[in-house]
């Protein structure tokens, strides 16, 4: 059946509606203890509307990786290699440890715990941080190839560390009162330059 | 009512059995969906009898972070900084990445997820970080005191900085499949120099 621009239009902005009230009943209550009829409730639609968007939770928590996967690639295609690695990995770093909204940290952590009960969910889950790791790694080869840091690095070793050190921070803001992430910058950007064999002076960024 | 050495030995016993039992049906259900009768269950005892040890999830919880600070206070303690910061460092490092079970990673982060929930397991865990953090601190304080590393050192800084790092293993080994934390260690001591401000050839264990 063909559909409208607009009716294209509408259903994909109630996906949004409904990704965004099961996001905040996740943070809520859980992912386990959260039913379809709460989210129903929160998205101020019928359970009969809703199961046509999505048939699960399950098909939920898809919908939310999927557009969480969207924007992380947006964000790797927004950056602009041009300014130097370190520029950038320095605005992915902001964006992600002091951006993030807590209600986005909740979610993912209760992600995270529900992936070790549902193989559903940590197979999207999974699938989602091996591109994000893809990214990285094809960023510092990138990086490496046209000369900007040396091309005999563990490219794979600090990619996992750069994630340590990004999943670390959200941790921290989820455990820790008062946890200030943006003034963590400094020291993550010493440490990245420590890993790429940056010296403390070498490579600047020209608008600092 | 005065309690034999035997009595109390039995019911310490069965504390411990109950909190595994607990931590081995938050760990599959999520600590937010597992009933106290399935607890009961787990441990093999009655309602009845469980509740005269814990009268709520919120006490097992607190059950389980006092018999954790406990450990890690005693790792803390067995910890012989005769053999150096950074050997000490590195043994706290190989136990926490790589001997801890997985599932007490996922308990981990079930419990950060729920303190998002619940203001007296979040009160619990935090007391528990916080004095991890005094200790992390306090070591480098007296490694400092006798001219190990440098004085001048952001003490709090570096101790956020190696928890982030501590956190982001456990996260890492809870997403991503085949991963290997202890394969991250030499990563993580050669980022520990780097924030101590010890060259790489500098300061050597002895029994290396």
């Amino acid at each position: 059946m063909a559909m409208s621009p607009a009716v294209k239009q509408r259903q994909s902005d109630r996906r949004v509606d409904i990704l965004e009230a099961a996001q905040r009943c996740f943070a809520r209550h859980g992912f386990h203890s959260t039913s379809m009829q709460q989210i129903c409730a929160e998205a101020g639609m019928s359970a009969g509307n809703l199961y046509r968007y999505f048939p699960s939770k399950e098909a939920i928590i898809a919908g939310i990786a999927e557009r969480d996967r969207a924007e992380v690639v947006a964000e790797f295609e927004a950056a602009d290699l041009s300014r130097g690695l370190l520029a950038t990995l320095e605005g992915l770093a902001r964006h992600h440890f002091a951006e993030r909204s807590d209600e986005q940290i909740a979610l993912c952590i209760e992600i995270t715990s529900e992936s070790h009960r549902s193989p559903e969910v940590a197979r999207i889950y999974q699938a989602f941080d091996a591109e994000v790791r893809a990214r990285i790694s094809g960023m510092l080869r990138f990086a490496a190839g046209r000369g900007e840091i040396p091309s005999d690095l563990d490219f794979d070793a600090i990619t996992e560390m750069l994630l340590i050190m990004a999943d670390g921070v959200w941790m921290r803001r989820a455990i820790e009162p008062g946890f200030d992430a943006g003034a963590m910058i400094p020291m993550f950007m010493g440490i990245t330059r420590h890993l790429l064999r940056i010296p403390p002076d070498g490579v600047k960024e020209s608008n600092e």
